[in-house]
């Protein structure tokens, strides 16, 4: 099994938050690399879409991933086994998200320089993550088919601060009652602007519309 | 639609949580009231795993739920119509958690003298809940089949904290790589006295089981 770096990062000791990221996004900007934050319940996908991404897209950009969890490193070794990527785990020493500060702990232990793209998979949960800017460009969650399609009703914070909402695990949808109009409805009325893209992590599909989307995410970005 | 009660429920102004809890949980058993503290990512099958319950045993013992999100009334409404028992909202006012205090906000607006057993259905979180002793007899959660069988190796206070694991959707195990063994191994890694008990909340498969759990716990605290 790989070895992966494993960063035990700190609580903030700074109070503002939002300064912090929004300074974090001008160095993002000068340095001319793209930070995604990822965010979604436990188990709704987010490592598995990320190997199918990552896989699709490493011979066209320079791409990291930081893993932040309260315990484990199983995340950072799966990306690392099957994409042969730089992946490094963050321990949040039982935070529950990642503001601005620890985002930026993370970072400095990645090689930035030689990157274009960086992805914060953000410990998996629906409230706390969105309540802290990270610093990130661009906010992304997952919300899988056996979750519901009535998540944007009860978590109407994660929906309103993301940009792009995945669908994943779309094969089970005869399985379960999920309504993709209804979830796109629910989304909208949260975020008018949000894309909304269905995939299957556990085949593929879908999965290409989501790399073209990053894709032009960084032309705009750089 | 039934109309249910909402509950605005606020932070609570004391420091000490697990003094609050402590004297909660001998209110109850003074009152002979068994409250059960039930946790679980979003999207997991709570709502529905109450209906099921809730509708083998009202005729045997008297009930009362309530159910705690960030936002919508959604859930109570549900439970309400689906089993015809008290039902009301607790909003948390975008708190990720319950605490014993808000616990009791909820507490005071409920028939107590005429229940048996209140189910508090927690905020859909697998950090932050379990950090707050809500002064519930018990911690039950749920883990659904989707989100696979690694999570008490992520969340591990989420498990060290619950005596109780119900794994739900075990209609659609077939569709996921979800080991029932490896799921109770890293259980009792967490809790080596959990129960673990696999259910369908859609079929009503293994609900019997949980309801006897219940039930026995139900009188060994009176």
């Amino acid at each position: 099994m790989d070895e992966v770096k494993v960063i035990e990062i700190k609580k903030s000791v700074f109070e503002d938050n939002d300064k912090d990221a929004a300074n974090l996004r001008t160095d993002l900007k000068k340095r001319g690399v793209y930070l995604l934050n990822l965010m979604s319940s436990p188990g709704s996908g987010k490592t598995t879409t990320l190997v199918q991404l990552i896989n699709r897209l490493k011979d066209k950009i320079r791409i990291a991933v930081m893993e932040a969890d309260i315990d484990s490193d199983v995340d950072a070794v799966k990306i690392k086994e099957q994409t042969g990527i730089e992946s490094i785990q963050l321990h949040t020493g039982g935070m529950c998200h990642l503001d601005a500060e620890m985002t930026r702990q993370g970072l400095d232990n990645i090689p930035l320089n030689n990157l274009d793209l960086v992805i914060l998979e953000n410990v998996g949960n629906l409230v706390c993550p969105a309540e802290f800017d990270t610093g990130a460009c661009r906010n992304a969650m997952i919300l899988s088919v056996p979750e519901g399609h009535d998540k944007p009703l009860k978590y109407p914070l994660m929906f309103s601060v993301c940009d792009l909402v995945i669908v994943n695990k779309i094969d089970v949808m005869p399985y379960f009652d999920f309504d993709l109009e209804k979830c796109k409805e629910y989304v909208h009325m949260r975020n008018p602007k949000a894309e909304v893209i269905p995939i299957c992590a556990k085949t593929g599909e879908g999965v290409e519309k989501l790399a073209d989307w990053i894709l032009k995410e960084i032309k705009n970005w750089k």
